[in-house]
């Protein structure tokens, strides 16, 4: 096999994974209409693949994927790219090991947002999949780097996956695309149940020792090795 | 093609938009029962397409949808329409531009059209599709022009092409049924999120100039060209 | 075609009925597990047909559907009928003009059952489905005439199809089973809409001689003729 | 029929018992992604069929079940079990009735374990299901007997079938697996019409005798005999 058709059947491979993982935003209803998207990496190469801008989930084929380069220049593909690339191609140039963004508004995730304040480590799986609070990040007007830059700086501060930006919305990150999409289902659970607790109390808070047992735990034992 | 096929041909296609436009409601449970509906002008006639009345969401077909004027007299269709139609056809008959209307009373829009308060801009999905806050139109009994009347009146005032229609539920409007269609999915969502968000305290608003920034970038660069 | 076979056809038609309804219970979330049921009158008879008592929605069969007499003893049919036949059957007894039953733990309607708070007519669906506020009857134990007779009391002063019992869950009534089950998803999205509204502050009223026109139209005027 | 044979049989039913139980979770919203699961104890043996860790809902099938002693200890599977096998074998280990028990995050059940408070009994569901409030089990980390033993001396002093285990989840028990996802179900639906009841007000409580009464019937006449 030549060195041009692996590329060719990497790319084929990641444009199928990308389309695909969209369905569990739309299962775990994190989007509505066209308000979400799924990227990953190519790995070895200066490049990214991201769901075209503003066409509906049940539109989305291997073939109409949109290959980019890392500042969000359209590659490959016959559509216009995803509004949300340019951030997203922000955080792979400047986090080498992140294969995979996740970006959407899902509602309780939102409302945090919106308010500003992080979700704050009150059950296990917060503790399991995040690692500590989920942090807020700037408010950022797109079209400019202003988002990529908000969520690689919050990113630095935590070791959570997932950021809430303010006003806006959620970004994940992994280090593959499922990983980050796996991030953005959890954040939403989180940011639910956690909503839900606060709404009639204040929640017990999580001695830090077991929010670090959990979270080491949670990385190196769960799943299958 | 003759004048008549021509119209002929014309009226199949939107009936049959209109007809399946309504599983977009369904799927975003904006709708229960039969309460919500669907309608389209028929473009250079004062015509216009909608769902009849009381009839089952699995039960509608292209066939079954209605044609009335402007004025809401039946055309042509075996059925009564929507008792919508009133309303939706003073929209049409006033608003050249609009050729679309959705009704729905979906539950977190109501909500807020119960207390008549509008749905404040903050969030930046609110920003891009409604352009500031989603207004409330007055409380208006059905059966004559008072409904109509009342989402002109609002949409007047507002980029929003939603209405929040006092004690009742939802109108939006669109260039097309299925942008009106968008704009209920949508519509639901920032409801959704800023109730959620206020239920645990106060979201930070956004500064009007982004509003506008993201209301101008999303009209006009958002989506496929 | 004998008696006997004119009326073995009716009762396979609402065997096949009552089947068929509860996947309305299912599809709008009324129910879980077995925790709902729909039942309806054998017209000219005094017999009724129920759900088998806890048996999964998956199930059910026109076959496996219970008839009863309107005292709730099994006429015909393999297995023992809903638990809530004898409050069903009460109904039936003392309401000549009502063909069908349908009971339901639906989330937010219970949620104002378990506090005794009628729902207020702050919606034009309610108005309209209701005829007024949705009212609350008393709490009552199974296994006597007490759940039948709160039902059949509370609907005495009441244009409203549904009850709220109180701790407990929703029944609601109709001519004919359809327009019960109608009731009871109508019940629980007006029941979800008046608690968010509530949630974030007071819901304006609408006058009384609104609430009469509405319910008037509604009654007479929605819907084929 | 050899000995063999028929531990052969009865493991191959249990494995496929365990694996179709899994969709009720998923059918219920009882779990995302892979947060949630189901074990069995194999009759007259000292073993338990249980999830493998960390695999997706849609990926189950009766083969990849894994067979584990009441220690834990892999006897059969070629995958790693859920990390919940150890509490859920202390179960088995403690408590010989027990045929059940599933673990979820359901996100009601959860909010109220993150306060530590219990779920009042204030819904005839809850009196029927769990005979009295659904209690909360202490915090405990993963990856010793801590949780398993919170569950069953939470259990000792309740006829709940379902334990909140604080700032975690639910673990359900029962007779059979079958029996426990029920319980998981029911849990989480009282768990959210209590919430929502307690959102606007106070609940009106049942007295104790009628606690009692609901919870005998519903024990002893309710279903199919």
């Amino acid at each position: 096999m030549t060195v041009v058709d692996e590329v060719r059947e990497t790319l084929d491979r990641i444009r199928r994974d990308v389309c695909s993982l969209h369905a569990e935003l739309v299962r775990y209803n994190l989007v509505v209409w066209t308000a979400g998207n799924v990227s990953a990496r190519v790995p070895g190469r200066d490049l990214m693949v991201i769901k075209p801008s503003g066409v509906s989930y049940d539109d989305l084929t291997p073939e109409n994927m949109v290959v980019c380069d890392l500042y969000g220049r359209v590659i490959e593909g016959a559509h216009a790219p995803s509004s949300d690339t340019e951030a997203q191609a922000y955080v792979y140039r400047h986090l080498d090991h992140i294969g995979g963004v996740v970006h959407t508004h899902s509602p309780y995730a939102v409302a945090w947002a919106a308010r500003g304040v992080p979700i704050p480590v009150v059950t296990t799986m917060c503790a399991d999949e995040f690692g500590g609070d989920i942090p807020v990040g700037p408010f950022a007007t797109i079209g400019d780097d202003s988002i990529g830059r908000g969520i690689v700086d919050t990113l630095a501060d935590s070791r959570s996956p997932a950021v809430l930006m303010q006003n806006h919305g959620v970004f994940t990150v992994g280090p593959t695309a499922r990983a980050a999409v796996k991030a953005a289902v959890m954040c939403e659970d989180v940011a639910r149940s956690v909503h839900l607790s606060y709404q009639l109390g204040q929640p017990l808070s999580i001695p830090l020792a077991s929010v670090d047992a959990l979270y080491d735990r949670y990385q190196n034992v769960y799943g299958q090795r």
